[in-house]
């Protein structure tokens, strides 16, 4: 039997799923970033009217998803699967946020590389024609994963440069086999990629080789190369991920330098608005993605762009124990054109 | 664009996946229960020759995996895709077992459903042509799921009588386009249901209403009946669960008794083991799939059955903030016929 594979880690897809609405919610640190006019609604402060930052994340994603599906012109009940996933523990955001839509659920664990990742699983169920209409989801909310993952806010731990501010955001992507694009040309899954690094607060740096790693499988699969993108974006490396990225590849012999960029260091001011090394979360890519690039894309900005998100797939109790970061990435060719 | 869908959550394959191998690795009181016969290897404490409860849930996935691509006669190096997840919060049991293969990964969290939801995900990368050969992976462990989800194991809580044992155990499947089966012949994708349950010791009713949706949406969707599989097999229900079932599906006029169990209740000696309402944990469904299941199989007991495990998708923080229990049941069809 004949794959969509192409090489060792990259689908090309038959009939290239069309991305027909998408969406983003923020947080009020957000809002006041350099992306701010890109939003579909930016919250007023952390809680979105409700009782726990818990609830608060749940509803911002009930709400990219309902905005997702209107501007695609979709009723919620005709989305076929809906693909999700969190950095909460047991990815509660996304169970509770999709509790009521009755729509069958496949629950990710990606960490920050959600985005990427259920766009590859949504954009697969259409390409190979087990559905017709499907959604991917994710979130991440400043204040939960702080208290989850380093100190209770009320603490007041003071952060190193190295450290990432989690963004408080949620996106949401309808994708269609038979919409007008932009569309889903290329998927290229990440294998997990471990540098060694033990510092939770220097995900960049762990997450970087995994970057490395995808992004030089998909130019090597695909053939393509750097300059045949007009933006190529990382999930959430910050400026020290991003630099690193840049540095492996400046050793292959590759100056990335003309069209790379990275979602956590555009989705805030780093300089005024204090967020040390850049954004990061589910929500850091996903808003970018949901807002700025497909925007943008639609605009005539760019026509090809290959968003590869990245995330750090440890956990508190494994740092505590000693053990190593080990990072992944996932990259998504997104193009105006449906032909390769 | 013609879809594999029937009914509202139904896939059909095409070209049925084959498991190729299927491998399971549990703990001493799993291998002290009345499947002991099935199981590929035995742990002698909870260790595992590991340091933390948490590497040694890591060092049996490892060997799960290894022993199922043994098994089906695959190199891990030939598998291209593998589905994993657990319990353990950012799922790291999964990433650090397979951080060293090298393969393309994908991260699920569908918390004790993970064995159906990986199968799943599998089964559909390769009947879609995206791959010839993936892996579906996952785990659970009794003390570290204690720490997390309730309390330290040193603290000596007493049980209520509601409360299932979640086992030490782990599972791994490898499903290829070209075997000799048992076969996946379809997929029922759950929804997420939730009773309005609040008990953290009760999780059996809290997903018994998600089992029996997907069961339902099952029948309706393939028009097979309850009498067309020779067994029909939840996840983790255990006793309780498993009654409300069997109670829902008498009030519509189908009696299960005949043909359903529940893995749940077929992992230990309730009696003797004092597991109260039975096991669970994403190893539960998993080791007994992956050893007494699909080796009655492949021994000619069971022609076709219906595997449907079940998952809660809350957190221990979700449960203190007061919210209720929702639950996930995720299915799938195997078949020694690669017909339907």
């Amino acid at each position: 039997m004949s794959t969509k594979h192409i090489g060792k880690q990259t689908i090309i897809f038959s009939n290239p799923p069309s991305i027909d609405g998408h969406a983003c919610v923020v947080g009020k640190k957000e809002g006041e970033g350099p992306l701010r006019n890109s939003f579909d609604y930016i919250g007023e402060d952390s809680y979105f009217g409700e009782k726990s930052w818990e609830k608060a994340e749940t509803a911002m994603q009930k709400m990219a998803f309902s905005m997702a599906c209107d501007k695609a012109s979709v009723t919620p009940s005709s989305v076929e699967y809906v693909f999700a996933g969190d950095l909460l523990n047991q990815c509660v955001a996304s169970a509770y946020s999709l509790r009521d839509t009755n729509i069958p659920f496949f629950g990710l664990y990606g960490a920050c590389s959600t985005m990427a990742e259920s766009i590859a699983l949504a954009a697969i169920m259409v390409d190979g024609a087990f559905a017709n209409t499907t959604a991917a989801v994710t979130s991440s909310h400043f204040c939960s994963a702080e208290r989850q993952f380093r100190f209770p806010l009320e603490y007041g731990g003071q952060r190193t440069p190295t450290a990432q501010w989690t963004a408080t955001a949620a996106g949401a992507v309808i994708i269609t086999s038979q919409g007008n694009g932009p569309f889903i040309t290329h998927v290229t899954t990440g294998r997990i990629k471990d540098a060694g690094i033990t510092d939770m607060n220097n995900m960049g740096a762990a997450m970087a080789v995994a970057a490395y790693d995808t992004l030089t499988a998909h130019f090597n699969d695909t053939k393509l190369s750097p300059s045949d993108y007009d933006l190529i974006v990382t999930g959430d490396l910050g400026a020290i991920g991003h630099s690193i990225v840049m540095d492996f590849f400046k050793k292959d012999g590759v100056d990335l330098a003309p069209n790379y960029d990275d979602c956590g260091l555009m989705l805030y001011d780093r300089k005024e608005q204090d967020v040390h090394a850049g954004g990061s979360g589910c929500g850091c890519s996903a808003s970018v993605l949901c807002g700025y690039l497909l925007n943008g894309m639609r605009n005539g900005r760019w026509n090809r762009i290959l968003f590869a998100a990245t995330g750090a797939l440890m956990s508190p109790v494994t740092t505590g124990q000693g053990e190593s970061i080990p990072g992944i990435c996932h990259a998504v060719t997104i193009s105006v054109n449906k032909g390769i």
